[in-house]
């Protein structure tokens, strides 16, 4: 997902709205940098650069553990979370050693392209449970449950991201979470819980995670740096049950690699002992809710009205419904050209129709200048195709 | 594979010739760490720090190119070689995206352990072909592929380690490779080259690769710096057709989290642009060679006569043959028990059985002085078994 990766005849100089990233000026700080001169001059630097403890470096394993802990009201042990190559290889782990090919997985529609797309590398069969601003609706879902049972094909996963979605930027309420719960309590359905936003909520406490209401037994919660310190590491985790855990750690991969990325994790480790992530997350979040802020006035000034879009509280998205008779490739294709980068909704979806209509503009990776640009251009976009 | 997990009751005092790990002793050089300051230090440290290309890191792949051309006779462009997390993230890649569960894949009798077991998450079906001291043997090969073809199963892959073997340590000869080129051309097996041995030669260069033999089309080969720079960077690659490397760019695990740990590989790419790598791997060389001949002379020295075991030309491992009254999970245990770590030989056959009178020693991780008393030692106890 290299911002170089642009479409054919796209110049640089556009402004993107594209990709879930962070803001490049936001990594690499000096607190960072002090924690890599760190780790190097430690006199342990070897050990670090060898193979790693299976389950992943045990200092970031701790300090998550009390983190999580902290945060959700949980009593997670060391044996609870395992280190990750980001959350691409949480998720990947979890298809290769929980489904095998035909499997049913129900995820959120529209939910992360890229999650479907490892998901549909190993050959298991997607589903898609409508959402709406409060997130999965329950009725919906236990629809899905039961006809999946019907047909003989018992889903046995849900991948959600609860805060901050991807790509609509909604948090399920806590009422919601907890029916989902029941659902899945009642069809034995595991829920993934992809959480990599929760620590961008621009406003106030996220409701108790699925990790929390479900129980380690029934649920995995997946996180990541890569939002927040740096996508470059490669270093997410996953908090679940002890059994779990032990089954990845006990997997082909981590039995041959051993754990995730070494260096990467004691180098995390070694920042986030001593308080430069939540003083960085102070910072980025007053960063990104100035951001948020500045698209949703830009939003209020330059759509038509028969745009509608989503007012997320936290995370990196706004999610754009257009007007029935415009196609959201042709607004994508248009914008382009006028130099504003977007996603057009077809690949969040299971069934890519279901797209067609929405647009995803992030405001992670644009000044507010840009920001502002960027939407009046589009609004005066979809303003030509609408009249 | 943590030298920390050691079997229960094993004192951290043991001498280890268990896994096959480098000597911590070699890694985070002063030229290794002047590599990390000048990437931490580089203007271009907040593009590191992002997401990656996804094919993997342009420098990284340009040195990889030229080296593998001029050492292997190729003419391979930068579309014919991808980044990988190691070797493992390789493997894994090579199952899930050109395997099923189910499909039939062919690997040595023995193989190494731990890809047997990633192939095994995947749901394929293992098939052992027998090899001796100058590699697979062609006729058993051959038997093998007719068997399957004949069974309606046709082998999609043959997994091969040609350089100094994981266990055994013996290379495959030219001969051998062009008639097993023959017959992968033949019935259409896509040969998977794990070559992470090839830079530790000890006596002269390598045969022609499987990927020079066979062509980019029928043929992927793995490279690795987790033997000769360090395991906890999680760097690997892997050469191939242009397609196929395609197909690991656009799979969803490279688009979801962009190409393999680019931090590290940013690093990899400094320390080998600076020909430090070539450096190091003079000076480790000397250093595994030198154990290897200890080893050697302490097999000579120490074993009953009724023993016999392969003379590696590289790489890190001997491989045992005990007398056929004589159980190796016996002996490993008792080796244990008084101090030496060994590996018994089950879990590198697909027929765990076919093990059981077998070890793999490696002489990579202990000094001089240890593996003449672990093999001393190991001697002893075979001896005290044998009569």
């Amino acid at each position: 997902m290299n911002q170089q990766n642009l479409p054919q005849g796209v110049s640089a100089q556009s402004i993107s709205l594209r990709l879930g990233h962070p803001d490049p000026a936001t990594l690499g700080t000096p607190q960072f940098r002090e924690a890599v001169a760190n780790v190097m001059a430690s006199p342990q630097v070897q050990q670090t650069l060898a193979y790693g403890n299976e389950q992943g470096n045990v200092d970031l394993i701790d300090y998550l553990v009390s983190r999580i802990n902290r945060e959700q009201n949980l009593n997670l042990s060391a044996n609870n979370v395992t280190i990750t190559a980001g959350s691409t290889n949480a998720v990947d782990m979890i298809a290769r050693l929980y489904m095998r090919a035909g499997d049913a997985v129900i995820v959120e529609a529209p939910s992360y392209v890229d999650s479907l797309h490892v998901f549909r590398d190993h050959g298991v069969r997607l589903y898609g449970a409508a959402i709406d601003d409060e997130g999965i609706v329950p009725s919906e879902l236990e629809r899905l449950l039961k006809q999946l049972a019907s047909e003989g094909n018992k889903a046995r996963l849900l991948y959600t991201i609860p805060n901050f979605h991807n790509p609509t930027g909604i948090s399920a309420s806590e009422e919601r979470r907890i029916a989902i719960v029941e659902l899945a309590w009642h069809y034995d359905v595991l829920i993934v819980e992809d959480d990599v936003y929760r620590d961008l909520a621009f406003e106030g406490a996220v409701p108790p995670s699925y990790l929390a209401l479900a129980g380690d037994a029934h649920a995995v919660q997946i996180g990541s740096v890569s939002k927040t310190i740096a996508p470059g590491l490669r270093i997410g985790w996953m908090a679940t049950s002890a059994e779990r855990v032990q089954c990845f750690v006990d997997c082909g991969t981590t039995q041959m690699g051993g754990g995730a990325n070494p260096l990467a994790a004691q180098i995390v480790a070694e920042y986030c002992q001593r308080g430069y992530w939540d003083a960085h997350l102070d910072s980025i979040r007053a960063l990104y809710q100035q951001r948020r802020d500045t698209m949703l006035a830009a939003l209020e000034r330059y759509m038509p009205s028969q745009v509608r879009w989503t007012k997320p509280a936290g995370g990196f998205f706004v999610w754009l419904t257009l007007p029935e008779n415009l196609e959201a490739a042709e607004v994508k294709e248009e914008a382009a050209k006028r130099g504003v980068l977007v996603a057009s909704g077809e690949g969040f979806f299971v069934n890519q129709g279901d797209g067609q209509h929405h647009l995803r503009l992030t405001y992670s990776f644009a000044s507010l200048d840009e920001i502002d640009k960027a939407v009046r251009i589009l609004g005066a976009v979809i303003e030509g195709k609408t009249t």
